[in-house]
């Protein structure tokens, strides 16, 4: 089941994407048939219902999954557009990546020993199809970086690892744009991932019950149809129940939130010469099972 | 004035501190007196009016400014419990903690070149008088950090220095409580600093009015009585104007952020032996023309 966000004749929604990906059954249709409540939006949609809905929606659209807006005559945005706090995310979490980025700061110990976690601060989200901005005076180097999304469904705190799947709801896309010369400046690496657009995800999410646990994923990226990322999800240095489970030592994460898991290796960075991203660049991110994520540089 | 968000009788509210410091008088109350909706809290109220009603809550209060609730009867909670996005912070902001702070990750160039930011999550960051709870079982070096916390008023990006004090709405106290262990382990510091009730703010927000610019202001820091930081916010290394301007190069800040402006020397472990936190110790933070955020840990 892929749960998508949209703006359809000027109204935001959300909805799930028929099984041949042409459609979307709008939300409300869909929980008005099952007598529930409309959340305003996706992520209270998490937060009110978690999973609880999944088997009656699941039921809902065996009956009648067709859709009833095809997708090209609504704008796709990100999942969650606003996120309640910063979007989680994981460096060097790839061993192959881990090693080509040993420029970057606090890069010299390659492979970690712990998982090393910050945020980017993402107010909105960009959305499948949107514009990623570079502020030209500000950065020359922007990097791309194709990464597996968790959504987590539940709250909690001090999960286990053997927990760590029932606090998933499910998974997307992300890219973590990077500029790299504001994150080398800052010393902490917030900064630079932060700016406006700079975080794109989407375009939708899947339900874990499509994805197998472990989660084992072909993850792409391509630039310009140049294949520059290629790996699979297996080779996380700090797998997902791992990462769950340390993450939420002392700390509640809550339904809604989002981790990105880190990137393999192939960006810009990583080659010699640089390969920068440049105005009207097209960058496409893959993953297995959930879909393309595409955005273009301007 | 100063703005202070409680719970009086079961019920969250805000208001406005009477000017003895005794007693709070209930925004509903002087909303209703100027014809004004009432934002359900106050980051609300700051994100639908943010400057605008300062001059005509003067008036009502200059008439009537005695205060309708006796402090002693209410629940103080940080100004802003629940932030729409992680507290933005300064690390290594004063020289002197610059120097002290060396061993720690990032720390090798002592006094910064430009800005170093992280985030900490805090839902909810706590306010006066709430405890600070140690996981006993994960972190044995919790550390306290005396800061001046901006508030911003009004959204902006790409801020001109000499705009900044326009997009602030006023300021209040952190205490960024970091465990050190934990922010050594993972290199990058957000996760240490991210614990669950590791962010103390308040006791209320004082609008910036009250504050002169640039902003000079004492800070203190004592732990059960001792004098531990004992500093002046004129010795930021980046002061107000520069964070803000710089901060908001390529990123948007929003109404309702907080930004945290760094910690003067002489945190727990800048001494050799190190003075860590235990259970049991009372952190008084005081900022001139602010007041006390008083918390103890368990």
């Amino acid at each position: 089941m892929k749960f998508v966000s949209y703006i359809y004749k000027g109204n935001q929604g959300y909805g799930i994407v028929s099984k041949d990906n042409t459609k979307v059954i709008p939300m409300d249709i869909l929980l008005k048939k099952i007598g529930k409540d409309l959340p305003e939006n996706f992520l209270e949609f998490i937060r009110t219902y978690s999973d609880s809905l999944i088997p009656n929606l699941q039921e809902v659209i065996n009956h009648n999954g067709n859709g009833t807006i095809s997708l090209d005559n609504v704008k796709i945005t990100a999942p969650i557009p606003y996120p309640r706090r910063n979007v989680f995310c994981l460096g060097k979490n790839y061993a192959d990546h881990a090693l080509e980025v040993k420029s970057l700061p606090g890069g010299k110990a390659a492979i970690p020993d712990h998982p090393i976690y910050f945020t980017k601060v993402a107010d909105p989200v960009i959305g499948h199809m949107d514009k990623v901005l570079i502020p030209k005076d500000y950065t020359e180097k922007i990097d791309y970086e194709v990464e597996l999304a968790i959504i987590i469904g539940k709250d909690g705190k001090d999960i286990s690892p053997e927990d760590v799947e029932s606090h998933i709801f499910g998974y997307t896309i992300g890219n973590d744009i990077s500029a790299r010369d504001v994150q080398t400046k800052h010393v902490q690496w917030f900064k630079g991932k932060s700016l406006d657009t700079f975080t794109p995800m989407g375009p939708w999410i899947v339900h874990k019950s499509e994805i197998e646990f472990p989660v084992e994923l072909d993850i792409r990226c391509k630039v310009n149809n140049e294949i520059r990322q290629n790996s699979n999800t297996k080779n996380l240095i700090f797998d997902i129940p791992y990462i769950i489970s340390d993450l939420s030592k002392g700390l509640t994460l809550r339904a809604g939130d989002i981790i990105l898991t880190g990137t393999p290796a192939g960006v810009g960075i990583g080659f010699s010469p640089h390969k920068y991203l440049k105005s009207g660049d097209v960058v496409e991110c893959f993953i297995e099972k959930i879909g393309t994520l595409v955005n273009v540089i301007e």
